[in-house]
């Protein structure tokens, strides 16, 4: 295990968030907010144990796998460790297991909050919480790999751990340049929502934090009824671009470069949009009983699906008052997340058009007694590697998911708000149904279950095996008493 | 698609239907039901069309895996058709479809009832509920086997298509003798229980219809308050079988033949044991402040965690009214099931044990890159073809429960009951949590849902594919305009 490398990079990631913590700082001059100084101190502190680890350059930058998934889950668990301190040594969120829980549903792009009212937060703490979500959305990693010089093929095994989906899309033979354009495509989405939500007339401040939070498909609002109390048109807008930052970025890239039709033909995307368009309508069917008129329900059923299957979780109703179809396609949206290569959780459109397609298969296999057709996406054949990741993916989840389940039933809750504060962590949704609804919040969990979640939302955001990594005595022992040769060859 | 030979064997299906149809007059005799006579009734008309069915000997024995899944399709469909006649032509049950559902739950060993209360219906109707437990438990078609001479190799595709688990252990040259083998050690069980019931002073005709039930881990009992009103020493009897019928048939045939150690060390059936001592642990430890005493906590727990894991359904307490663990922990066991190659439903505990294998051995790739272990169980390595089944069965699985919830939901109960409603359909259980709790029962499911959860019995007994093909279009072509070569040879 290079420890060295590990150790550097953890300093990295202390220095770069020692820069965003400074960020808050603007918006306490602006409101007069003096707990803002609070951000220096923290910014300071994060700042000289970055420069403390990074004083030595690593002996050697060549990086497995293991170190990929290690120093990723390192990473988010020290961004979230360091980015809690601000809400805790203010005062504002007085105990340090809820900060942390709120730092980490911020990083993850969850917005699961502990908080009954969040508009008693000031407005520094209110911006740090939203800029939590656009930071995590594409990742503290891809955004260093734009940054620091690797040795040729390392740093695939950094990004592979960061991003999501089954497989790291190769776009161009330089990685570098392509952390850099996708940091490019989603600031500029950023920016846009920004000026049409100012269009719309939303204050200033209230846009930008709507936008990160949107585009980090994060969830935390600076409104305590979430988005219930703006216009229409307001709610039109992030619906919009909740969808649209739902889509896997790839697309973009696609279509940046001239290639619209190939962007429209990838088959995630077709998938992404006909979930959504079919969860809309029977949602509206089911709700126009409630709402009234068309319009409202069309509304309505818009934001919440563009909401939960792009798993934000802002919410324009209290959709726990739905008709039980309505919840349950919600939580089956919840299941089913964004598209790989978006800012978006859940097990990704495209883990589910594999899955299908294997199901499809295997029938026809029944039928025709050996096929011989492999299966194809976007007309190329899936890797064999691609296929046992999807399945050990979705056995995985199962396990963990169980076992989240059972450890927070200890807390005695009803089953539904068990089952959905599980689902809507693991997935970094927010908000979940019945005690953890859109208009309650995760307080009424023990400190024990609470750890647990933040768990799930780690082990969601970093697709499961880096977090789970940590937990296994293996990579402890290789990380204490590290070989140069892997451990498998040692043996024989 | 050699249709002579599906005819050929539902023929014989119906004749043997017939033939059992007629032990519950014995029943009527003794307790002078006249309405027994309806039995004859229904034999006879069954028996005439299995004969006309069967006149024409099959052109060709030879039979594929697509012919073998069909006919058991079909068979256990027409079964029911059949078999549910009985309860509607005596107007015990007034309406065709919930004595349809009846009867499925009966063939599936499921035990979901629509009946509030079943000590009104006659004797000779409840042995019969009890009896088709006991059918369906072995399978019909195991029981063809061993009776109907078919072309080598022919007879496996039948049984892999009938047999829960992920793989049909050829445990002698001959499927005959095996069928015939484990048909004995099915009746010899069951035999041994009644007889142990009949000293524990429970009355003859309870202990057989328990027998039955728990030999076939069914559910269906003959008291409306299931088994709460037992003795203790009747539960612990009960408690012990169901267990017992939950284990891998294979360990008693290796007992069967001297290979005791082989037997206990298989894993399949170590995981099985320790699963249920694990939740009989956590359950009384929950469930003791509501027995106060140790040993009514104990029995409790262990009837139901042993009722639930084998699927069969039987309920000695109200377990919807425990705290909400051991609910979950309930719940979790009816995904879990029994062992593979027992009469017992649900997922099969080798399934599980084979999916956290190739959990640990992801994790253990990631540490050190390139993993050359093989997945090993009981000593052996698990070949390709048996991994990607458990994955395939995993994700068919789990988008046949989410459309089948989804389907359900429209009846607008309530989330636990409408999920609870599904897995303990699908898994072959009985009663879930809820509306469809031990107290409780199916009525409350419109006509489309019961259809929809009778699929789910028929799917989850045959282990989902044989009745997902009946749904495919490309059978129903090869049914209509069957080619002596496969599809695929043709095309090209």
């Amino acid at each position: 295990m290079n420890r060295s490398m590990i150790r550097y990079l953890l300093g990295r990631v202390l220095r770069i968030e020692a820069i965003l913590l400074l960020l808050p700082l603007f918006i306490s001059f602006i409101y007069h907010e003096t707990l803002g100084l609070m951000f220096v101190a923290v910014a300071l502190g994060s700042f000289l144990l970055g420069m403390i680890l990074t004083i030595h350059k690593p002996e050697s930058t060549v990086f497995y796998l293991k170190e990929g998934c290690v120093t990723c889950a390192m990473s988010w668990i020290t961004l979230s460790l360091v980015g809690a301190l601000p809400f805790y040594l203010t005062g504002e969120i007085p105990s340090y297991t809820d900060a942390l829980f709120e730092t980490i549903s911020g990083f993850t792009t969850t917005g699961a909050s502990i908080l009954a009212d969040v508009e008693v937060l000031s407005k520094c703490m209110l911006f740090w919480r939203s800029f939590t979500h656009w930071i995590g959305g594409m990742g503290v990693l891809v955004f260093l790999l734009a940054i620091i010089p690797m040795s040729g093929g390392s740093n695939i095994n950094l990004m592979r751990a960061e991003s999501p989906g089954p497989s790291v899309g190769k776009l161009v033979p330089k990685i570098k340049s392509t952390a850099r354009i996708l940091y490019m495509i989603y600031m500029a989405m950023t920016l846009i929502e920004f000026v049409a939500l100012l269009i719309a007339r939303m204050d200033a401040f209230e846009a930008i934090c709507t936008a990160m939070g949107t585009a980090g498909t994060g969830g935390f609002g600076v409104r305590s009824d979430s988005f219930a109390s703006y216009s229409a048109a307001e709610q039109w807008i992030v619906t919009i671009f909740m969808i649209l930052f739902g889509v896997n970025f790839n697309a973009y890239y696609l279509i940046l470069f001239g290639q619209v039709g190939r962007a429209f033909r990838m088959e995630e995307v077709r998938t992404y949009f006909c979930v959504i368009l079919a969860a809309i309508a029977i949602i509206m069917f089911d709700t126009i009983h409630i709402y009234g008129s068309f319009f409202t329900a069309l509304t309505h059923a818009s934001f919440q699906v563009a909401s939960i299957i792009t798993t934000t979780g802002f919410a324009s109703a209290d959709f726990d008052l739905w008709d039980v179809t309505s919840r349950i396609v919600l939580v089956m949206l919840m299941f089913i997340g964004a598209c790989a290569g978006s800012t978006g959780g859940g097990i990704k459109v495209s883990r589910f058009v594999i899955a299908a397609k294997t199901v499809f298969k295997e029938i026809g296999g029944y039928i025709h007694s050996k096929s011989i057709k492999k299966l194809t996406m976007d007309g190329k054949p899936v890797e064999h590697e691609v296929l046992r990741s999807v399945n050990v993916f979705f056995i995985t989840y199962i396990f963990l998911f169980g076992l989240s389940t059972l450890l927070i039933s200890i807390d005695d809750h009803d089953p539904v708000t068990i089952f959905t504060a599980v689902t809507a962590t693991i997935n970094n949704i927010g908000p979940g149904l019945s005690a953890v609804g859109p208009t309650q919040n995760f307080a009424c969990f023990s400190i024990s279950s609470k750890y647990v979640l933040m768990f799930d939302m780690l082990a969601g955001r970093l697709e499961l095996f880096p977090m789970l990594m940590l937990f296994t005595p293996n990579v402890w022992k290789e990380f204490l008493h590290p070989t140069s040769r892997p451990t498998y060859l040692r043996k024989k």
